[in-house]
């Protein structure tokens, strides 16, 4: 499962380089329309990236695969798989406010099919285990979700202020994150294993 | 196999997000134009997800890697190409009678070269091995590709019955194959060993 | 090195499938302008498949990669990434005579640098190891090689007897290569492992 | 961490295949537009291959991943995803200055990103660490650096010197870093493990 996952957001995140459609011409200032596409593609890359990070960190601590999971996991691959075309939208359309509205909307799905596979998850496991108690009541997540949420309305009024918020909750998750990060590596207390 | 089969299916599954045009405006309304597009890519996503995870319980059965097993193999990630191409020609052209007729011996084809594979891999094993018992008579199996071989006249006459069957189909299999799982499960018995 | 090569070749037999462009209307009569493609995709598809098959089970024998071995191996890889490249120039010019023989010479790069990774790989290993008897002269690498040589030229006179000689190498190794198989078969002794 | 980088690596060497336009015609003479295309895919095959060796054998290193080292490694990433956008934007412009010059710092963006991801690694191993002592002051790194740091000016005198930078930047690193190699192979003194 994590292989396929792997593999599937490896790809997404590469195939929106892409959508960064060439310049017509060969000078410097011919790069000004790749601009408004370069910044986009790299909040989406960040945000892939991100959800690599924790969906590789949150996989370490499953041990048994249930079809629930497999299918939650589709579930967060289907939502994070609509990136490069919201970021495409977004960014050929001059940030317009329907567009950043959209963006606010995949951020959302995808962050709401991470929570179900995380829950999922964690419902697998016994009452007593580490990574539930490690994830606590996930304040991050919860107020991530909320963030995207607030977004989303905002995007018709002020669509800079989503762009602003879909900023500030990525710099936020950059720091990966370290509840299931701790859990993992004292519940495997190995070393090569978790490359 | 498993590996290069993976990273197959994850391109096909992934590479179908490109055939997402983007919408000429960036108003709301402009997105209606890709409705379709975007049903047609939720129907093959989910049953290229279906695919994965019964190939990826299917190859967990195998011991030893044959020829006949690899090329059984190949046959059907060829099949499964086709789905970008099936699905791409049905959307961008409303769904037209030929367009949903060949969506149909798409799926066909790739229903009959699973089961060529299925009973490769089955043949390889010991008469009473438990993965023959397993699937019994692979009544699932049969059923699926009895809908398919209605489907494709259908389309002629009414394609929205077709489309309603490929459909069906997916939701019955959205429950990975049973059988196959609890046989692994059995087997194997040992935790981490299935992701 | 393995794992890599897989990523590589994956994904190079499924982005010709992204070739195979749209037909413009949405009858079955319309999809007479696929033909060509389809059978030049098919035709790429089995011999990649060739390919991988071979060198999947030439890499089992490799107990140790040295640098040659990695620059070899790339080099094969550059020979096979020239694929959709090609084919698509054939396919999409009617099988003109300068595509056919622009195909041949790809055909021929990758049988020489398959030759040269294979060298490299039995130059590594002891003068009594088994992969080198198990090859022996390795008639079947050096006849395909000298029907490429054949038909390229031939291309030019003849282009239909150049792509019979394509589709009639390609039925000679379908058959993947039994003297490697059998030789990383009887080295491992285990069951598993070969997956 | 290792198998998705190697993913994200194998899909930017092969997607700037698709870079690769078509020629118009189906004559050898219709190639000619294509050879610029052509040299500089050859050019950032070779590069990212360079890359992906380097990194492969770098990875081999690491003991334990931390979180400094996954954005140290996705910043890698992020610069290497840039190579297929600038590759294609220098050949289809005809090595125009200012597409050598942005070629150039994509270039010195990925070198200082490797250096980067190698000095968390290092920094992250105790002080008489072999790996240390087997980069020494890495020499060949702060010299590869430094020549992408004078190909970006020189672009804008003498275009066809900073391509000869590159070319000559690309056949020292074509031999992979025996440092790194030869402290791997001391290290695990194990055959099978590299592959």
């Amino acid at each position: 499962m994590e292989a396929f996952s792997d593999g599937v957001i490896a790809i997404l995140i590469t195939i929106m380089v892409l959508e960064l459609r060439q310049p017509h011409g060969a000078e410097f200032s011919d790069l000004r329309s790749v601009y408004p596409s370069l910044l986009a593609y790299v909040l989406s890359f960040v945000n892939l990236g991100i959800y690599w990070n924790n969906h590789h960190h949150l996989l370490k601590t499953v041990h048994r695969v249930s079809a629930a999971m497999l299918w939650a996991n589709l579930g967060l691959l289907f939502s994070l798989s609509l990136f490069p075309f919201a970021t495409s939208w977004m960014s050929k359309n001059g940030f317009g406010k329907d567009t950043v509205l959209s963006y606010g909307v995949v951020m959302l799905m995808a962050a709401i099919s991470f929570t179900i596979l995380q829950s999922v998850i964690v419902a697998s496991q016994a009452p007593d285990d580490g990574l539930r108690r490690a994830l606590g009541r996930d304040l991050k997540g919860k107020l991530s979700a909320a963030t995207y949420v607030v977004s989303i309305p905002l995007a018709l009024v002020w669509r800079w202020g989503s762009i602003g918020l879909f900023v500030a909750v990525a710099l936020v998750w950059f720091i990966p994150d370290r509840r299931v990060q701790s859990y993992v590596e004292s519940s495997l207390n190995s070393d090569g294993q978790q490359v």
